[in-house]
């Protein structure tokens, strides 16, 4: 049999310690995948004493992750620290300096550094894997790198951040408000104390970045991505798009345009009648459009110990077995220079929101302004949302498809009505 | 560069041609993706004259596959005749004997003699990869051999006949009977002049018994599955699915059970709130459920030119990268014999609609075999067909879990009983 693979572990939180769970408890079985043993031979981790349910004392230990990612005995590091530089890209750099792999779950690294760590794995001809970064258990950067390898990719989305759509889902079950859902989520841990990350769309934006290098095959453009997250959306939004046959979802979507490659984050109506409408939860989806393969859907849990261990280890197994792809599906000097489409050009159908005063004249004055900046308006529904006469009353129309300058344009306008009394609100209507 | 990788294509239909258009289109964005050329070298197929919008004179033509596979000029020998022996046998086997890696969509092949090829693959120490034979264009095989190989695989199952689901589909919007959608079907060149080979559920099977070896590591056991095909799904069947919650689609489901390893394809009652039950028309899906990564699912088409040619191509692309996986994810020397669960130990809870004569103590006498047989019912819906007094009426009933061998013997006295006068339905509802 071919000498083991060496491994050595950087980072043991809850992913990194599931990680070894696995290889220890399936080491039978991935010995007889790989036709070789997967042997874990030094880690590093905050504190040596914490107990992780497994002993440590086997395993060669370093207080300094980089110390170890050059002087370990590894055939390959796995950087589960997180950030995105300091230590973690120090450690990735260390270990393509002394000639090992890489497999990382790290998505800020990658958005931001991916393109120049792509070139140092290439460079030190190692692998960089990291299936775990994108979509946790989902085998979603194999399937893109490899799986649909025969296409050229149209349109890459999906929703990348399971904790949004836990809120979004609670909310739509239960009516309750983003803030009192958000709260429950930190308290059950499915948010963070600092919750900005994902209820932002930054982490979503992350994840969209390394999907489209992979897709599209242009270099990481992390600062190109639209990012716009949850905060705002209301239990009447949620039930107004299920009236109008849409469940609303924070979607990352990339896609060729006319105008460059659009990446954007940002809540979505999307049609009741997509597989990706029913992804509730916790559960991430991810749908990649080929043009010989046309629509193919991916689900899964997006996060977790076990299945982003699942996924760490799939890529351990990958170099186990002696398999070496481009990190970004073609090799780094190949990967275009970043083609970004701004997003005023954005086209698109819209959902709008507005609360005015309960009195004639104020859908001509709107409607005007859609006139004047040509958007073309598809439907609207006036509803009072008290008996009381005299209140405001929603408004909510949608839109043919129109560009997101025009739509900008016109809200600004139709919120600087006087009888307009609360600032539009806007949620973009996806094409899927 | 390294040098191209020379591929010969046994079988010029539909995916034949298709795999060339691939091929061709995209050539340089493969050279960039493989590090090395995909050069087509020879062909061959029952016609030389047939017009396929390419000019196959640039290939080595051979009358004999056989011979192709034996002589050609090519590390790679593409199977895309058919069958589940013969030729398409004879050429995977030729191509091994002179070391050549095989591709193939060849499910019935594989599924009767998948156990055979691996060894013979490993013998050669050539690949053997099949991504197209099992769900089309969706990279499957390559999830669950690669992307959850940090997993044991506790339960795989999906919709993996996108006729069937195509005539479900059909016959729930439409409310019209199998005989009538099938016809439509044919015409419409989603389902073949003989249909046995997919509505009786074979097609399925043969792609689960691929499945199943895969996820379990045992030898491939097409002769285990049990199949039951849609034949005898009834409008009225789709209707009560609908008010009970669920959908019908025919499932193939694989699972490791305390009596040994259940393959079997039926109609099964889908809850609605599943990602699977969504999945309609001829798209395919699958559902791979692992210890670590918890329930991940799969979608996209199953069948066609494109979608299964881009399947093919990405098994060439892997061979063009280098990458060697064992065929049934662990060698072929150590998959276990098959456990073959026995049907009439299948445990879960079932649909049962029977047509009764309108008078007192019929549900008296059918509960009473329930009581005789330990089949517990847990619920019951009794409707009038017609206004007319004196006609049938239909019973619908659900159990609890049960034993297959129970709710047989059960379904075959009631349709015994004088007042029943239609041979009893019984569909297995999924615990899923």
């Amino acid at each position: 049999m071919t000498q083991s693979l060496t491994v050595a572990v950087a980072g043991l939180g809850t992913v990194g310690a599931e990680t070894i769970r696995v290889l220890q408890k399936h080491a039978d079985l991935l010995t007889r995948r790989c036709g070789r043993e997967i042997a874990v031979t030094a880690v590093s981790a905050r504190s040596k004493s914490a107990d992780r349910g497994f002993d440590i004392a086997p395993f060669d230990w370093y207080d300094d992750p980089v110390a170890m990612a050059r002087e370990a005995d590894a055939d390959v590091v796995i950087e589960l620290i997180g950030g995105e530089d300091g230590v973690a890209k120090a450690v990735c750099e260390a270990a393509f300096e002394h000639g090992r792999h890489v497999v990382t779950a790290n998505k800020a690294l990658l958005a931001h550094h991916g393109t120049a760590l792509a070139r140092a794995a290439e460079a030190a001809g190692k692998s960089l894997n990291y299936e775990a970064a994108v979509a946790g258990g989902i085998p979603i950067v194999k399937a893109i790198r490899e799986g649909l390898a025969g296409n050229t990719i149209e349109r890459v989305y999906g929703i990348l951040n399971g904790t949004c759509n836990y809120i979004l889902t609670t909310m739509r079950e239960t009516g309750r408000s983003f803030d009192d859902v958000l709260e429950d989520a930190q308290k059950l841990g499915y948010a963070e104390a600092d919750p900005a990350f994902d209820v932002d769309g930054v982490d979503a934006a992350h994840k969209l970045a390394i999907l489209t290098s992979l897709a599209f095959g242009t270099e990481v453009d992390f600062g190109s991505v639209y990012a716009e997250g949850i905060r705002n959306i209301t239990p009447l939004d949620i039930e107004y798009a299920g009236d109008l046959g849409y469940r609303i979802k924070l979607l990352a979507v990339a896609r060729r345009t006319e105008h460059g490659i659009e990446q954007r984050v940002h809540p979505t109506m999307v049609p009741l009648d997509t597989p990706i409408a029913h992804v509730e939860g916790v559960f991430n989806a991810v749908v990649a459009e080929g043009d010989f393969v046309d629509t193919t859907v991916y689900q899964g849990r997006g996060a977790g110990g076990g299945p982003t261990a699942s996924a760490v280890v799939a890529d351990i197994v990958d170099i186990a077995r002696g398999s070496s792809v481009p990190v970004f599906a073609v090799p780094a000097g190949d990967l275009a220079a970043p083609q970004p489409a701004d997003m005023d050009l954005h086209e698109g159908a819209y959902y709008v929101r507005l609360l005015v005063q309960d009195k004639p004249g104020v859908i001509a004055d709107v409607t005007a302004v859609f006139r004047d900046e040509s958007v073309s308006m598809e439907s609207m529904i006036q509803r009072s949302q008290s008996a009381d006469e005299g209140d405001p009353v929603s408004v909510v129309m949608t839109t043919h498809n129109t560009v997101e300058k025009s739509i900008r344009g016109a809200l600004q306008r139709i919120g600087d009505l006087e009888t307009v009394v609360e600032t539009p609100r806007m949620i973009r209507i996806g094409a899927l």
